[in-house]
């Protein structure tokens, strides 16, 4: 086998990208109440989804949304052979509760709100590299479940600041395969977890940017390609507020500012959901690319998409010991070749 | 590159072993009281390390043990492409705060004690893949942190029975090279989620031991090797009473007894200890791995170990939920070759 990058690089090279071969996104209420209502497969009418806790929620939502993208291709999950998953739960329940239930081999990741990007280019160097034939990358997130879990009871009604986000009730799962059809995997940039001191919970896209800018930055750097090269660079969910510091730090570090950038947290709301600087969660950037993304790939409207998943790896014990906020993100290029 | 697996099968072969190059152990003042004293690179006087927390603590044990694999081989963490490490912790927070002070490229993973395998088998196949010429593989827990956590506080002195397991204070580091010399991993085996429906958290082993006993039998179905084949077959974390469960779900799965058998939560401690059942936690694995077991498989004691560490996927909210306590067991095979 070859590698194809050079050492200390931190960008990946597939030599033969894996395909995309089905994705599907499954949502909250309120996420189907935005812009992208007919690109989920699936709108829940309630939070729980018929089960008796919204953890269970989620884990079933997970577990649901991995069966939907096998079952696109007419395949059940005994046809997967790996399942790569993650959540911002503790002890990331939702994943391993569903790895239970769908019974595919299964490893366990934590990034986060980066976790659809970090399960993404895990998925395609084991698939490129010739380990599995196919592979499930899957993510989730829901809005009660990490209020009850990092924040306040969610009966207190704890009001919000304007850089405050949304955590989404949302799913997205991929499926990899070395053979196919559908966009594919072309590079991938692993992330260093970069703290500038953000010590503000109900601020994490200013905790998360300094990592977004440092990845892309890299990417370009390992890759030569420049920001126009992408239709659309996007970030994970770094909301109004991180995504306009996000901004500042591209001119600093030398980029040029893309019209093409945007972030998932911005996107996957229209305003009129009360989200304050937008969305986060492994299931925003989740679903925004398991759902309107890749649609707009598939159709061509998107050739080129360059995926900045980002997320923040405080936990409520490390803010109570007075730790500040780290943060990671992971690029993946997908496209149209 | 060439797909050696065959579809379906969960055991990978790696085409170009991986080396195990380099590997550092800590552990703490417990631990260091038990048979293996020699074997660890540093045993901690208390479970502070001059830090002002426990959870500062272990996340300084976890990057001081990645260092130290490392400055073996007169290395720095700069010269490392990639760490790939996970804990216990919610968030897992120590290893998302030890790769922020190395600066390694950095991707989270979450198989709670089993953890050491998951990152070795996974670091296995991106080196072998040709993505990374040096990764960094690394697990850690600590007592206090994991009582505070996961059971009760620990100034409430809570009487244990004897099923408990003592969580290890300790961290385990790997160096894996494409190129080099020591101990190689040829296969893998990924283990699925299983779950018998035991409801004890203070009982985990007897959780533990169906996915240990589930991967095992997977690993000979699919390399057709025999349990005698190896000098010694470890699991993780099962202790005496998972062990002892393990054992008669061998001989129900048809598979020979071993005397070759062991678990590190057995061997860890001699029985002077406390530790009621034995020892548990993702750097109980981790330390045995990166402590004697290395060293008796330099030395050429042991040329062929079968590693299969365990993890409970439980959390104290699923468990409060009502949910039973799922399973899951990682086997590698590390050989001298």
């Amino acid at each position: 086998m070859v590698a194809l990058k050079k050492m200390g690089l931190q960008t990946l090279v597939f030599a033969e990208p894996p395909y995309i071969a089905s994705w599907a996104s499954m949502v909250g209420p309120k996420e189907g109440e935005g812009p992208w209502a007919k690109d989920f497969d699936w709108i829940m009418e309630d939070y729980l989804f018929a089960e008796a806790s919204w953890e269970k929620a989620e884990s079933k939502m997970l577990r649901e949304t991995v069966k939907l993208a096998l079952s696109k291709m007419k395949l059940e999950p005994k046809d997967a052979e790996l399942l790569l998953a993650g959540d911002l739960l503790n002890q990331i329940i939702s994943s391993s509760f569903a790895a239970r239930e769908v019974s595919i081999p299964f490893l366990g990741l934590y990034g986060a709100c980066s976790t659809m990007a970090e399960s993404l280019l895990i998925g395609s160097m084991l698939v490129d590299g010739g380990f599995f034939e196919r592979v499930v990358t899957a993510a989730s997130s829901h809005h009660y479940t990490a209020e009850r879990q990092f924040r306040f009871p969610t009966e207190q009604g704890v009001q919000k600041v304007p850089s405050s986000q949304w955590t989404a009730t949302a799913a997205g799962a991929l499926v990899l395969q070395k053979a196919g059809v559908g966009p594919r995997v072309t590079y991938a940039t692993v992330g260093k977890v970069i703290d500038m001191g953000q010590t503000d919970a109900a601020n994490m896209g200013a905790a998360m940017a300094p990592a977004a800018a440092d990845t892309i930055k890299t990417h370009f750097q390992d890759t030569g390609r420049v920001p126009d090269y992408y239709d659309l660079i996007v970030t994970g969910d770094l909301g109004a507020v991180g995504m306009a510091l996000a901004g500042e730090l591209f001119v600093k570090e030398g980029l040029v500012p893309s019209p093409n950038y945007s972030d998932c947290g911005v996107l996957l709301y229209d305003g009129l959901q009360g989200v304050d600087s937008g969305g986060s969660g492994c299931g925003c950037s989740g679903c925004m690319l398991a759902g309107p993304l890749l649609r707009k790939i598939k159709s061509g409207e998107i050739n080129r998409l360059l995926f900045v998943a980002t997320g923040a790896l405080m936990s409520p014990t490390s803010s109570f010991q007075g730790e500040s906020i780290p943060g990671i993100a992971h690029a993946v290029a997908i496209e149209n070749i």
